[in-house]
């Protein structure tokens, strides 16, 4: 997508074709700062530190952070060294475990000699096929726009949207983010109401990717969307996921679930955009999804700036279910799921 | 209520007993400063600059201006001059102008060398009348906080509220937090979670209250609240009301609505403190009810910091209407309707 008018995405092999450039994401949006990692030890700290985030660009992130090792030991002791550091980076990504679980497959039955080269191009495969899903949602999730568009002719489509699930988050275009960047590219007037998304107001990577990419859009406090439902001044939810089950249950970030109650009470559509690798096929009940607690100082601090004393206690707990019944679809690369039914239909392998 | 170990009321006349003195509340919770107020253009621009805030002790503070006003100039004018100057600090604030109404009619019959005596006398009389009041929602509040701990003994009993209703938005003891106060004073187990309530984060208000009064709690992003009622951790809410319809509609701080539909959704009691003078006769139905949009600055800086770009388009709808049907219960001083016939029968001068 763009930045600063130039085409990136949000990982890219360098011009010396053995280190990747990301971007910082802990700078913006106030600074574009764009990091080359070169070592294993780079990448580690850079996932471990949420310089960059989001399940798919962590899992695409890790791929090439085991090619990036394997150049200075393709052994097998230091690829399973590589795998496990880059695995501890961050427990809870199921997308980190997918690639380098995938990534030690397609090179550990080659010579050590052919490894680094064979596992560069199989972390480009990760992230073009990474881009091809969100490309897929996109276009699926598109349909759902335009179908808005055509129902209110004259006025943009106002869809509502929490955290982060753009470019930023995945590798190109993003998952919730994508269909919104579809209906833009072509034609469609779309404004996106954008939660700031407490603590870690993740928002606010939302509001940068579209003002990037010149798509109208308000950052609002995450209290407010409620009220702008009520008052008919939204049309649809946009969402993405952390970990959505068989049974169609959304877990994902933390407050995610008001929103969702606010769509129900008041009739406006709710969508979670689902790539395949986040569906839990062996969980059918959101509530057996454990909900990682954070440091309490990502609530006590913003940018650096105290805003609640050390005295006061302070519980962060980082996710949230959102139960089907309140899920108008599930947007998934091969099309829109409305029940579990519908996704085991799309997915009949998991079925 | 207790400040720093002391028992004070959010305002008390001076020893001098011609000013009156004041928390400033833009500087709480870090620091604990009492304001002098001795002059009328010092209590306007404490009304105006919010150094005092919350409906009730708007208008307790504005009563003493009035007073103290008439000090230096008695006469008609001087009495219409302190009123229209008091009126202009905050347009929407009912309180103030129900105060006003009062302070002009107490004294405008009285020769003008009487007036500043008699409005000393009459504001004290308003002060003391709105303890009153919250003492009484305190006790009818507190059976319902009572009745939940004998349904779960041996833990505390878990409340949820939104904003600050404490007795920093009133003379003493609050409205939302009156009830809390009752129950802990009483040996009752209270644990209080506390919403920080961007924009303007008035959960840290509530939070020093609790915190300087002995009272357990624990502070959430406003995104949480919905996520602990799913994990069954809240047994009811309770909030404060800017203004409640007769038929039972519930305008209050943004995102007490979010709140509302989690608890009806996981069966959680969800109770407004509501005090006679914060209920609209007039109107029925809350979406008659117009809502402040306040300046955009509000959510774009924390404690004087930036956090969002000045780039990014920001909106700030400051309040939120909770239909009726969402909630269990309105505590008024003369007890808890369940309904707006309930409240009828409370208040049947206004039937």
């Amino acid at each position: 997508m763009r930045v600063e008018g130039a085409w990136r995405r949000a990982i890219e092999l360098a011009e010396d074709g053995r280190s990747v450039e990301v971007l910082d994401q802990t700078k913006l949006p106030y600074t574009v700062a764009w990091l080359r990692l070169g070592e294993l030890a780079e990448v580690v700290r850079a996932i471990r530190d949420m310089q960059i985030r989001g399940a798919p660009l962590i899992g695409a992130t890790a791929a090439y952070g085991v090619a990036i090792a394997l150049r200075t030991d393709a052994s097998d002791a230091g690829l399973a060294r590589a795998c496990a550091e880059l695995a501890a980076t961050r427990p809870t990504a199921i997308n980190l475990r997918w690639a380098l679980d995938r990534m030690r497959a397609s090179v550990t039955s080659l010579a050590p000699s052919a490894r680094c080269e064979a596992a560069f191009a199989e972390a480009a495969r990760v992230c073009d096929e990474d881009v091809g899903l969100c490309e897929a949602i996109g276009d699926h999730g598109e349909a759902v726009i335009r179908a808005a568009a055509e129902r209110a002719p004259g006025r943009p489509v106002r869809v509502l949207t929490h955290c982060n699930a753009g470019w930023l988050a995945t590798v190109d275009w993003g998952t919730a983010l994508a269909p919104i960047y579809k209906a833009h590219e072509r034609g469609i007037a779309v404004h996106v109401w954008v939660d700031e998304t407490r603590p870690r107001n993740q928002g606010l990577l939302t509001a940068w990717e579209l003002a990037q990419h010149g798509v109208p859009h308000t950052v609002i406090a995450d209290n407010a969307g409620g009220h702008l439902m009520q008052r008919g001044e939204v049309d649809l939810c946009l969402v993405g996921t952390d970990r959505t089950t068989r049974g169609g249950d959304v877990c994902n970030k933390i407050g995610t679930y008001l929103k969702a109650l606010a769509a129900h009470d008041n009739g406006v559509p709710f969508y979670a955009a689902v790539p395949s690798p986040s569906i839990d096929w062996t969980i059918e009940d959101g509530t057996a999804i454990p909900i990682e607690e954070r440091s309490a100082d990502e609530v006590r601090f913003i940018r650096g700036h105290r805003i609640i004393p050390e005295t006061s206690p302070v519980a962060n707990p980082a996710f949230d279910v959102t139960p089907r019944r309140y899920v108008t679809g599930l947007i998934t690369e091969r099309g829109i799921a409305a029940s579990a039914d519908g996704l085991r239909v799309l997915f009949p392998d998991h079925g």
